[in-house]
């Protein structure tokens, strides 16, 4: 079995570390020929240009671009698609946009190439634990590739058996990757699984600031309550119900810093919050949590925005109340 | 007709005035001797104390307290308790709690003496347009005290008759004020009205800041607008669905400033709405929207919160993600 | 002056009649010849199929689309391209999307035909009130069309002048009408009006629920309040910082039947409440209160999704409580 | 060591099985006598009434009150107060309010007699997996019962060790218990534990309504995509951030009916949800994820709501959109 990976960044690097110690083999290229040459040493094939790379790989072939969505990804594919033959295979990676994944393999497939949309979850420990796979496209590359995303995954011991599945269900997804079904799919629910994780991280977040808060001069002395947030999370990742791989990181956080004190509060968005909600106002579908998720990162780096300076200027207008500058 | 007050702040000095226009005498008291000169230098009369403003009143009494909610008006509702006597009314007015009313009007009916809870809108402009009143209470002192209730509101020809409202209705909510119910109730509509005026402004302040953003570098130069916010409020406020008294406001404020750049966009929030949330939920009634603009408001005025840390130092552990300081 | 109008619905057809008593001169075509000939029967002139109405009208012609967006506008828009003539304007009527009226005025635009997009407000009750209008588009044919809009706008009298308006700003919008900016910037305003009525409509639902249910078996006896919905509203329409249109028209929805009991609370949505959040996500605006507005008219078509469905699951999973069928 | 147990319920009665395994003598009570008898064929003492059970106990006496919030509870402390004697510990169990915990726990000082409130998470699973205990009170009596405690919590090995967390840290919350602070401190933060549940579940929830309603018709054909949501949660336990016991038993129920057909939806809420908005109001902390969380289920259990129906009428009042019923 053999790879061909272009995109050598955190992710990119990784997951080509975890095929090699499962024997894989990857032939890689970025374009910083220093991070090329790092994993070189490592054991890696090291192809100086894309058509250098798809040259080095014997029919049929599978290259998997893990690059930053959008610009950088789409040519790559595209790109792929003129140098690529019939029955290889391009996996588009990253946190790509779902509609793009359609697109991307109907112009792929008039060139007789299939194409896998693959969205990854892991971060930066899934070298160490493995990554959770989200995989579009056609049934045949999915089971020809099925050695590559075996060693990527977790396996079976990362979590216990799920009682009541059934013996006859696919072997795959209690290993950590899944076939979600026709391409598109593999994105759309890595992005579900990331707006999901928003909601998540907010849940938990407002729950850590409303027991920080009550040991504050918000709230009346009478019932003012002095609680060791770092404490209760360690507490709560046994037992509760809450716990959670989140509770986890959240716990380590505050046991190296119980103010959060080094965290600006101004919180990143990478894409697919966003997309989720739009597909879910496409589809209909009620989001208020995955909304508000999405929405608290948006004000978390805004300054009195309009907004609230339109609010202001009401409530002035109205009832004489000028706000404190 | 004759009453009396307590608390000649904005809105119980403009009360005593709309009043006096009317031909009604009102005898006034406030812990600061320069507002009660004040009001009697424009013909009301000067009370030294409480008692004394009782004193100064004919049987049956109506003392209408308009003091800050909370501990100010439970005091002055205390104090009447033992001035007035069985057949006179006290009003609890300003932005109670309506519990309080509740309770207040329970101790106060041991002793004979009637309580009505009035919620008052109008703000600075009432005394000039009238002020629409929310009733709780006994029927007899609401029907005596009638004359007093028509004077402060705007009366019928503040807005065109609505279609279809039948002749046998009662003739006062067309007037601008109504008899909401027992005690309590003129409070907790009152609460209830500006709950929905936090969600009004909220719902207006999303709109205008999107229209702002929108000529904004958030947004990709080929669908980048440059939309006049001030002319667009100005020209929606006729014919079109959202026309209102805020959006009226909105414009004038937007006419004075386009920038509104004098606001501080900290906003503030005087306890309806909370209680409103809060009583929501005794409910069971859902409130995304009236809560959404209560923590717009709360957002408001913090500075990179616990939560949006919280959030940060999870999106490090996991992805190692570094949010800028 | 002269307008063909293209598409003689509810909106369509008004706008003819109002444009006819200010002396305008339309020609007018539908699919359904019954509606043509309505409007024949009031002065209009009637053509035969789209070409016809082209000819029939003068260079510099004006042709206003007022079909479903979507499809029919699409289709209407691309074949006005091929009949008029530079000079001649093309409007993009109708709730359509900001993106496509950029996108249509960039091809007619190729061929020398100007095209504005006009976002209408006003519903059922713009031929007697006037319709807010807000254009996209270039200067010169919005000059020129000049006296359309002042004719279909409610004018200066609709209501007060707003203090402090400066006598040297634009006098269109306190006409009722509104040069937004370039193309897409009529459909983009109006897009944004839509979801602040979506978010002003939603508050106003919430607190009446809220009055309501506070006399329902939900609450304690002992705090329960029976409250007349109906009086409450009718009182707030005057003096009140709720008053609205909106307001206006619940009261009058509520004088005919205050238990609102025709209505069957599936609410619908009409494609701006949803373009509106999904612009506000790509333009990083928090709007909490625009979306939970859609989310409520989602949901209210809905039974037993699948998402409480999980809930239920979940619960039953770790705590054995089994929801009642 | 010794523990007098009140309430053998669910919860009660495995608290009871857990500390016995333990080898922690039990006194147990509950108005059903059969439970109190199948509790006693497992080797634990029965008492006939309370003050049996207190008198069954050697000094210092440690009684667990395990009933529902509210009066059940309400009376057992109570009666507590007048059969303990000082020195003696009531635990107020259950899912109790906080400000409750910190009255009683007042009444009961002035008997001399200490009170701890603890909350309990763990369902139906504690008694294998062990309880997370959240403790709030005075600090001897959280010592002295510190073996109660320990018997009752997972234990160490239930979760792997906190990278960075202090050896000279607080041994107990990485066994699964804290002492989170004075009285009120263990109801509060089981409040706030049980609303980041609420919020987590809701956020899994709407992911799933995502990924499933994708396959339906309010989808465009030509991007539907039929998503195997039982495979795809399966998968996300192992490796990804959405990671927790939540999916565990959400995967767990998805395999035994992919449809989840058995559920009514209808979710009920326990109120915790409902006092951790109200605390988060009155500490002025924005919760819009922990609010929406519990909308959802309040609207889950409504059917055509007047909120509903008061957006409909709207909507015909200004467009002649009749909702159909």
């Amino acid at each position: 079995m053999q790879l061909g990976m272009v995109g050598l960044g955190r992710m990119g690097g990784n997951l080509v570390r975890r095929l090699m110690r499962a024997g894989i083999g990857c032939v890689v290229w970025d374009r910083d020929p220093a991070v090329v040459a790092a994993l070189a040493a490592e054991g890696a094939e090291a192809a100086t240009d894309l058509p250098d790379l798809v040259r080095r790989l014997a029919a049929p072939r599978a290259v998997w671009v893990m690059l930053p969505a959008g610009a950088a990804t789409e040519d790559a594919v595209a790109q792929l698609g003129g140098l690529l033959s019939p029955g290889d295979v391009a996996i588009d990676g990253g946190n790509g946009m779902w509609k793009d994944a359609i697109r991307r393999a109907g112009l792929l497939r008039e060139a007789g190439i299939d194409m896998l949309d693959i969205g990854t979850s892991g971060g930066v420990w899934g070298l160490a634990r493995g990554y959770c796979l989200m995989i579009g496209g056609p049934a045949a590359p999915v089971e020809r590739l099925d050695p590559v995303f075996k060693a990527l995954a977790p396996g079976e011991e990362a979590a216990a058996p799920t009682p009541g599945r059934s013996a006859a269900a696919d072997p795959r997804p209690p290993q950590g990757y899944v076939h979600c079904g026709a391409n598109g799919a593999g994105h759309f629910t890595k992005m579900v699984h990331n707006a999901v994780e928003y909601g998540m991280m907010q849940a938990m977040a407002e729950g850590l600031e409303l027991l920080r808060q009550q040991g504050s001069e918000a709230v009346a002395p009478e019932l003012r309550l002095d609680l060791d947030v770092p404490d209760i999370t360690e507490a709560w990742r046994r037992g509760s119900v809450v716990a959670s791989w989140l509770l986890d990181l959240t716990a380590q956080a505050l046991a190296a810093d119980g103010e959060l004190s080094g965290y600006s509060g101004r919180v990143g968005d990478s894409g697919e919050g966003r997309w989720a909600v739009q597909a879910a106002i496409e589809a209909a579908v009620p989001a208020p949590v995955l909304s508000a998720a999405l929405y608290s990162r948006f004000r978390s780096r805004q300054e009195a925005p309009f907004a609230d300076r339109s609010l202001s200027a009401m409530r002035n207008a109205f009832g004489g109340h000028l706000e404190p500058k």
